[in-house]
């Protein structure tokens, strides 16, 4: 019998013990602004990035001379190299460097997905290189949303709704309600995107913080076709 | 300073303790088809009811001799006076009993809020005296979706989305991006509530069981003006 290949949305990274499976490839999102920040930062030649949950792990690879990237709550933590932005990773001196990152979500949801069949990054900036990697794998994928603080938050989830998009097209079959829902959701909202996210929280967050730029960027297709994918505590470019 | 009163919307019992206050009214909702057929029992004639967790409390009450209802994955157990169907429940049999039920989410999610301010059933059945009763408290809601074993499902969410849309109307302010999204969800899904239905996986579940009638009635606005809320173990008519 043929395998069905299914996609499901994980709406939380407090969620995931009820979404996990063994055998699947999880995509870790949070759009604004980690993974779009770590596509970012491999586009531009980084070796390794380091994902910690803590600030204190932050500081003691700060201590040990890493460059470290750390964020809580839309703002750079004082005393480290990069924040969240990926405009900040579009820097040469990021070549060839292993370099940690801590923010308030995004590496929080890598944390939890860690022992999966394989976790990789996914961003609007990528997703058409995820979404042929993940259609060629031939294997069921979770889209894990790194949400805001545990909760569901919309840009997160409309990105789920994309990827599960072009997954159902190609043939990978729906499981649950919220694949469903998020794929509506997305197909609803472009035709109001701009409106949409004025009202998502943490844009407003965001652009409250003078960081509209950063949240153009975060919603522009393809800017890379680099996947990251964990390999033990590391994310390396996918080869 | 006016209080500022606010909406939030919880997609699953399990993420409830990211979700919760001290201070808000939690509204669970089951509408296929646990909290539908409370509202209907209470419409009948029903005194109290005794939610329970699990089946083994269900039968401890049964060899009790009391009048129980009891479901798990869309259907009735064997054993048992009732099942989750409001029809079942449509009977002159309950008034001025005592039920206890049992139900694969809806009492789940009953069990997870209990120690809320205050807990009150809302269904499509009782929506518009639901949404009255709490424009009128003064005071913050969380509207909480069963779900389908811990993941979202679709006409819960879509339910939520509805009360928000009242609730946010009559002044209430949103908070965080669920409400945001289930309201978008239920407009949109209006224009196409039947397509939409027909690809909820718990529709499809009891429209392979049969219970077609179940969800028509279940999505019929204010068949009853009583709101359940839970006074200590029980369920009574809110008065």
């Amino acid at each position: 019998m043929e395998k069905k290949l299914t996609v499901d949305v994980c709406l939380s990274p407090y969620l995931y013990p009820v979404h996990h499976r063994d055998d699947t490839i999880v995509v870790v999102i949070d759009i604004l602004r980690a993974t779009s920040a770590m596509c970012t930062a491999f586009h531009y030649g980084v070796d390794k990035m380091i994902p910690v949950a803590t600030v204190e792990e932050a500081t003691e690879y700060k201590n040990q001379g890493f460059m470290v990237g750390a964020e809580r709550n839309g703002v750079a933590l004082d005393g480290f190299d990069f924040g969240n932005s990926p405009f900040s990773y579009m820097t040469d001196k990021i070549k060839g460097q292993t370099i940690v990152i801590s923010t308030t979500n995004g590496t929080q949801a890598i944390e939890a997905a860690k022992d999966a069949y394989q976790v990789v990054i996914g961003a609007f900036t990528n997703i058409s290189a995820l979404c042929d990697y993940l259609i060629a794998q031939n294997r069921s994928v979770l889209l894990l949303c790194s949400g805001w603080k545990n909760r569901f938050n919309w840009e997160d989830s409309m990105f789920a709704g994309a990827v599960t998009n072009r997954l159902l097209k190609a043939g990978m079959h729906k499981t649950g309600d919220a694949s469903l829902a998020m794929a509506f959701l997305y197909d609803q909202s472009q035709k109001n995107q701009i409106k949409f996210l004025r009202n998502s929280s943490h844009a407003e967050r965001l652009a409250s913080l003078g960081l509209k730029k950063d949240i153009k960027y975060c919603f522009q297709l393809d800017q890379t076709s680099i996947i990251p994918v964990l390999k033990g505590k590391y994310l390396v470019k996918l080869s």
